[in-house]
């Protein structure tokens, strides 16, 4: 009787179902990942309902490593489990994207609020009848969880945690009882969109924190800008762009930060990461008087095993809720105010731009050596070459990752890494989502993933997602026989760094792929890749792409072994 | 200083990790699984010293569902992470180890007491400088938590965790950081076992409880007794073989119960589980007046939607740590000691055996068409002719599970099903485990898994561990296109019930199999599976069969079509 009346006042009923995923579709998403399980079915139809389209992950943890990949590449993502089993699956790809800022929607379909209120010893329980112990577990790495139990509060908590999904840029977890998938909510609100504006500053606030940089950026001599993580994920690229343009001054970028600047213009200066920069890069960085750090996120491997050698008198710190200028913290100020500001600001005439960066530029022939095999150092800067304008790079925990930092990219590259979460596997879930982002944002570009043979072998399967919807990926698969990561951090030769050796280049035949869906290539020479790289069609990457490319075991990247060397100090340390 | 005085008093110090690895092989461990991660390398070097063998498995969920199998083969199990990323990945299959009561010692590496002190940013972490979350996540599924965090608290708290996980069947975590794995602790603990013997019932309790029981079992006109879950993992099979051998009393399985019974016994009657139980089995346990109920655990998919038809005023129900006569219940008081005196105290005189079971039999010619299409009706049947006495039998969740109820097993075949957590894809990493437990039991036994190709495809990779292991794994992958469980609840022809069509049969080569190690086949009849079934080599199971077996989509055994549609019923149900 009380639900016949609450229908009757709704102005537009419409389902919650179909409110949520109306809700998805308006904040950009076009696409969901996830498994079907019982109780997520019903509200699994309404996905083609919304205009959404269904990924049809193969395993949970890849479709969370996916939706993270996605959310990197068009904004923000979700992703549908079951109950239990389901969401347990993804918690570490949810994780991953709570550590790395990276907004996810989580939406869990679990039993009726009568089975919970009863009890019920239903399938994917521990048996205790508690049913919030999942939910407890994903609180720890969501930044809200909604509870939708009652219809009548039901549209005011999506919208709310969507909104902060957005604007932490990090996942949030909305939990969807059987019995409310098709409960009535107001769709009407639907007309008005979800309010996703950043929280503006305290003018007065913002204004004194502009003038105290001012101050010391037209009063330095020497400064740069090193733009990091929270830079690209909380999306101040425009304001890292404008002010490098406005002002001139060199810039820099971090590991993870790498992709945020574009690579071509003339005072980009290269990775910055401490000791593990090239001589000429830690020279001029820890040499200016004043950083301008953007959304820094200083961890062990962004910082090459935390080997920076900044003073914190020179830096001035631009994070999405606070700066920090020298050693004066400014909470609840966020960067990009200030920036905006700064940017508006600045007097050129005041401003000094020290020694100027004379560029980067991929260093083949210097890493070239004279045999066949294909080195790290002589591949990360060939890859350089292979690059082209637009293109989505996604690179594995590992060689790849520190690799990589050698690659110069052409403008508009999108980097994709998990540098500072570290999940092996990641990457391959993470390059489909990305790529089906990007055809979501109707881009037409190449995705490009390299990773190595070990953390491969723990998504494998997502080569059937990525077949499954015919994107436009060229998977480069470092064939070195194993953890080498681990490898130089501890036990070189130990059995438990080794992994089976597959017939990697099978790979996509084995889930179904086509001659024309799929083209698979064994590379085992400089002369090969040469080769390959230059091919047109190989150029042109239509469909999926599979190298498979033979490198030494205990090849590393410059940068890996110094990181992986302190990393193993700081294991051992005893006091 | 300290540390040299404590040093000195240990009669015979030994590292951590040896004492760890050491009491795990003390209590039955011979492999370990688990994958390597920075933070627990140096403790790996410690696995083949201590006489285990490191396993090496392809990801951390895929590693959990092999402890579970191997634990449930062996009787207890391993598994080795890292910090963050390694544990998260394998909480599902530990949270389904909690759930169904298996004992699996979960060991993550994790970062040295001293960063943890400092709260560095290490890789792996979430940036709040929290290293307890993930292990307050574990807390929630696990019956012991211990962090190895000083030296002379190690060895108490290792061996303390060790006897809860087998005394209360369950996973516990043992948190191990990299700065503790080489400290020294005292050795000549090791010359005594950790006592894993149950706890024993208070005398004058256990004896009040016989009494009751013999009180209702020599009224009885017509009792039976029900074998479920909690009998297996719990230990109590020896005691259901003597109650059943010394009385003769019909006995019956639960879905979760079965291979707990010697199926060829006179007095085996079949699997219960009301609605889902063949007419004959429901009439004769339903027309019980009384029931001994051994380890139940009434879920729905154990129950086939809770349609069980029995009342409490006939049943006694033994559980591991309670009992519960009629409506009387006696906490503390374990089933274990309870049967042991009922066997020794039953008056055979004045017991009743009611209507005699006929034995089961494997009704093929019954269920067999004209088609030559394989149905589920005719193929459990048919695989109950196929399996030899000592076969390891795993099913996965989804047809298997259900199909399984209808096989009758030969002698001392163990079965292994996940009926109550119902993971997809569960049954491919627990088959590795479980054949894996079983050689190292010095059993050379088959071990068959059934697994659907959705099931399959979350876990796939497995297969690359049980080649690199030449494990004697006969694989039957029904191949039915796509989640056949999930369209009997909802959505028959949904899009997000299918997927993509692999070749599956290729999937053991591309994992790097020789002719020699594996052999596939393509099975699309009834005839061709004949065949297959008689041939001399293939029932021999030398290395991995693997066998790709069409079946039609929407085909199902007739308990899962039952339980589904109460599923379906349960879910939607508004009040």
């Amino acid at each position: 009787m009380a639900s016949d009346i609450r229908m009757q006042s709704l102005a537009k009923p419409v389902t919650v179902a179909e409110y949520l995923f109306t809700r998805l579709h308006q904040i950009g998403i076009r696409s969901v990942h996830g498994l079907p399980g019982d109780f997520n079915l019903v509200a699994l139809d309404y996905v083609p309902k919304c205009g959404l389209n269904w990924v049809g992950s193969v395993n949970e943890l890849n479709a969370a490593y996916a939706a993270d990949g996605y959310a990197r590449a068009k904004g923000i993502s979700a992703i549908v489990t079951t109950f239990g089993v389901g969401e347990l699956s993804a918690l570490n790809g949810i994780a991953g994207a709570y550590s790395e800022h990276v907004p996810v929607v989580h939406i869990v379909g679990c039993p009726s609020t009568i089975s919970q209120r009863n009890g019920m010893l239903l399938h994917h329980t521990l048996g205790n009848g508690d049913f919030n112990v999942f939910a407890n577990m994903s609180a720890q790495i969501s930044c809200e969880v909604a509870k939708l139990m009652k219809p009548a509060e039901i549209a005011d908590q999506i919208d709310h945690t969507l909104r902060e999904c957005w604007v932490q840029s990090r996942p949030v977890y909305l939990w969807l009882p059987t019995d409310m998938v098709e409960k009535k909510v107001e769709g009407q609100r639907l007309d008005t969109p979800i309010d996703l504006s950043e929280p503006k500053n305290d003018p007065e606030r913002e204004d004194y924190v502009v003038d105290v940089v001012l101050k010391y950026l037209h009063a330095a001599k020497n400064p740069v800008v090193l733009v990091d993580a929270c830079a690209v994920r909380h999306r101040c690229l425009v304001e890292v762009r404008d002010l490098i343009k406005k002002t001139g001054l060199p810039v820099f970028v971090t590991p993870m930060g790498k992709g945020g600047v574009n690579e071509t213009t003339s005072t980009y200066g290269g990775v910055y990461a401490g000791s593990g920069s090239s001589p000429a890069v830690k020279a001029r960085v820890e040499g200016a008087d004043l950083i301008l750090s953007i959304g820094s996120l200083k961890s062990d491997f962004n910082t090459a095993g935390f080997s920076y050698r900044l003073s914190q008198l020179n830096t001035i710190d631009f994070h999405h809720d606070h700066c920090v200028v020298r050693y004066s913290e400014y909470p609840g100020v966020a960067m990009k105010g200030v920036l905006r500001k700064v940017i508006e600001r600045v007097d050129l005439s005041k401003l000094s731009l020290g020694k100027p960066m004379n560029g980067v530029v991929n260093e083949v022939t210097k890493n070239r050596d004279d045999s066949s095999t294909i080195t790290q150092a002589w591949f990360w800067p060939r890859i350089g070459e292979y690059l082209k304008q637009g293109d989505l790079v996604v690179t594995e925990t590992g060689t790849s990752n520190f690799g990589i930092w050698e690659t110069k990219f052409p403008p508009e590259v999108t980097g994709i890494t998990q540098v500072f979460w570290g999940s092996i596997g990641w990457s391959v879930g993470a390059a489909q989502g990305a790529a089906l982002g990007a055809r979501d944002m109707c881009k037409d570009c190449r995705t490009i993933l390299f990773v190595g043979d070990g953390s491969f072998q723990l998504t494998a399967q997502e080569v059937s997602t990525i077949l499954r919807h015919g994107l436009r990926m060229t998977i480069f698969l470092i064939y070195n026989e194993g953890y080498t990561i681990e490898r130089h951090i501890h036990g070189m030769d130990a059995e438990y760094n080794d992994i089976k050796k597959w017939n990697y280049a099978d790979f996509p035949t084995v889930c179904g792929a086509t001659e024309k869906e799929s083209k698979s290539f064994i590379v085992k020479t400089k002369d090969e890749l040469e080769k390959l790289l230059k091919d047109k069609s190989f150029n042109e990457a239509k469909g999926l792409q599979f190298v498979e490319l033979w490198m030494p075991k205990e090849d590393a990247p410059r940068a890996l072994k110094i990181t992986a060397e302190i990393s193993a100090k700081n294991n051992a340390r005893t006091d």
